[in-house]
């Protein structure tokens, strides 16, 4: 038999029963035959509590000094688990992001983990014991605690399946799976039994808020099969994995859309080489995740560049670009939030150019507006109002047949 | 100028306010030129509410998730303080007990300090860096996480002073220092301005609630000088000191109770040497603490032996004597847990022999039966009734004038 990394999130182990819960899981796991690494979140809500407690008392909070205060919080989901798992008699031990090996980068509460050191989960394994590890941390060259930004506990996950060489990676969230929409926006969403890695990329890009995009690429880049379930249904949920889809699969796979972002246009950008390089160079600098760019062909020497931020960095990439624009000799900088990202993607799509145009008759067909178009391979992404963005899945959803 | 530790306990850092209180009088400290290493305690009832939870999720807690668990609690309180810290533009950075280098042996829930390594601590106070550490844990030879038990973070505190050469160790709390009895039992109850280690020890060790006992014995052994004082007044306290007492100095410093132990008495067993030896390793070897133990002179052959207990060790002490009882043909085996232990405290008792008189005496005179003593060059120790310690305390206070 082999192994299995298996990762909760926070609301898997959100109270006392949740965490029997799991602790009955991995048992049933280990019973099968199966050696089991669990990676745990910190419970339900308790890292929104943390920071609400770091608001309350400073304005100013240092990265070094979050990230030991939100540390705190897997150390307590871990060390619960490990107690139920022993009144079950399942032999276990915690152990922090540092003491599995985890080591990243300095780059606090965003680091990258640039190795695993899995000497002592590996130990804990041969001697029969459950390692249960901290999600979402990890330890710096200079012994400094750190995390992994968002989505880091599957980070954690698939980065210990790696190293660990497991068969697969099981994440267990609180929906059963990923599925061709947002049920809440679409009810007749339909779950995916099986996607690409490439296309779980795309969804995870434009929205879908199921898997982190880091884990996703760090799966991936490792070939790591991934098993996205439910901790509440224990049901199969979706596969991800690099084989090819099915022969029946339909080419759209899922809607997605994303309102996290808005968008900056600077209109009167020179078309010169190396213009946008320095616009974007200025911005990863400043850690701005910039998400799609557009540049349309320019006039008269001229282009606009237009590209999409997360609102929380949308202050920053003002300033970066206010300063930057009558450097370049551009013209005006323009930030709109109302907007949403609708994307539909699917595997089969590059192949099938009618794809596209179907896309926005559907749109059209629902007099909502087009306003940026981006598309990759297997993914054709359009901006359009905030408030029209549900509708537009639901449209899409419907027009590609993708009800189950 | 010198180094100063200042230790903050859980009331300390209660809440947001408290903690910027902290941070307000640790940069007011660093403003007089001094240098300052801050030790903390988990947040209030932090440690009481992960306990709760550890309850709800199972019934078998071993010590070293229980240590993982409630090791959350500093990191929470140090880096809330490092934040308030920042504010002010006081450089701080947070360390574990295993990054602040507190070696200790491996017995989880209470370990015992191997060795300080205070590398990293140096380097941040020779960068003009303040450290504030985490009370209460340390990390042992096998690089798990261990914490120090009753008491621990002012182990920390005094540990760190002595490691790195303070000059004070400042135990921070929720009273003003420490006092002649409990100011709850006894209203005219005085400030002491000054006791030596032995007297503290003694206070310690028979109920007095301020400092704990291995704290105290710590700072004895390296001559680190104590100041107990309030976070909440900031006004100047108790030192603990091995200077001399003033000449002036009543011969009596305090009076002390203690319900928080249980007798239990072995009657009939055989006087023969390495009888009290093996009922004491076996009780030793079960992590069982005694504290007060009496042997009477024997009577054909056998003698009585009574000991008291925690109350929490009762039933494994009942255990371990009731199956050694026969072995070493003893008696019956009685225990009883409706004592509590009244003790009076002075560095000048021991060349005053009418001091026991004058407490018996007071104690007869309000009806008070004696029923175990106990006594030590610096303390005379009564067993009464549970129900009458405090009416003990009040009486005796009052025999020996003790009153500001």
């Amino acid at each position: 038999m082999g192994l299995v990394v298996q990762k909760y999130g926070g609301t898997s182990v959100a109270d006392a029963e949740r965490i029997r819960a799991v602790a009955d899981h991995v048992a049933r796991t280990r019973r099968t035959g199966e050696d089991v690494v669990v990676v745990v979140s910190a419970m339900g809500k308790t890292t929104d509590d943390l920071l609400r407690l770091a608001s309350d008392v400073s304005a100013v909070q240092p990265g070094r000094e979050l990230d030991m205060l939100l540390t705190a919080g897997e150390r307590i989901s871990m060390a619960l688990l490990c107690m139920a798992l022993a009144e079950l008699g399942v032999a276990s031990a915690s152990f922090t992001g540092s003491q599995a090996g985890i080591i990243t980068d300095g780059h606090h509460t965003n680091a990258k983990i640039l190795e695993v050191r899995g000497d002592r989960l590996r130990e804990a394994l041969a001697a029969g014991v459950v390692p249960v590890v901290a999600g979402f941390q990890g330890v710096s060259l200079d012994r400094d605690v750190t995390t992994l930004g968002r989505g880091g506990s599957d980070t954690t996950a698939v980065a210990l399946a790696a190293a660990l060489g497991a068969t697969t990676c099981e994440i267990y969230t609180d929906v059963t799976g990923v599925f061709s929409a947002d049920p809440r926006v679409v009810p007749e969403a339909r779950r995916l039994r099986r996607v690409s890695f490439e296309e779980m990329l795309e969804i995870a890009a434009t929205g879908g808020r199921v898997l982190a995009l880091r884990s996703v690429e760090f799966a991936r880049n490792h070939r790591v099969p991934l098993h996205v379930r439910s901790s509440f249904t224990w049901e199969p949920g979706t596969w991800v994995t690099e084989e090819v889809p099915d022969m029946e699969q339909a080419i759209v796979s899922a809607v997605t859309s994303d309102a996290s972002e808005a968008k900056l246009t600077i209109s009167g950008v020179p078309d010169r080489p190396g213009i946008a390089a320095s616009l974007f160079r200025a911005l990863a600098d400043a850690a701005v995740n910039v998400d799609m760019i557009v540049q349309n062909t320019s006039h008269d020497g001229t282009t606009d560049i237009s590209f999409t931020v997360p609102h929380t960095a949308l202050k920053t990439a003002l300033a970066i670009v206010g300063e930057l624009a009558p450097k370049i000799d551009a013209g005006s900088v323009l930030a709109d939030e109302d907007v949403a990202q609708v994307s539909l993607v699917g595997a089969g799509m590059k192949t099938n150019p009618g794809v596209t145009a179907k896309m926005f008759e559907a749109l059209a067909g629902e007099q909502i507006n087009i306003e940026m178009i981006s598309t990759s391979p297997i993914r054709v992404s359009c901006m359009v109002r905030a408030g029209l963005a549900e509708r537009a899945v639901r449209v899409l959803h419907q027009a590609f047949g993708l009800e189950g």
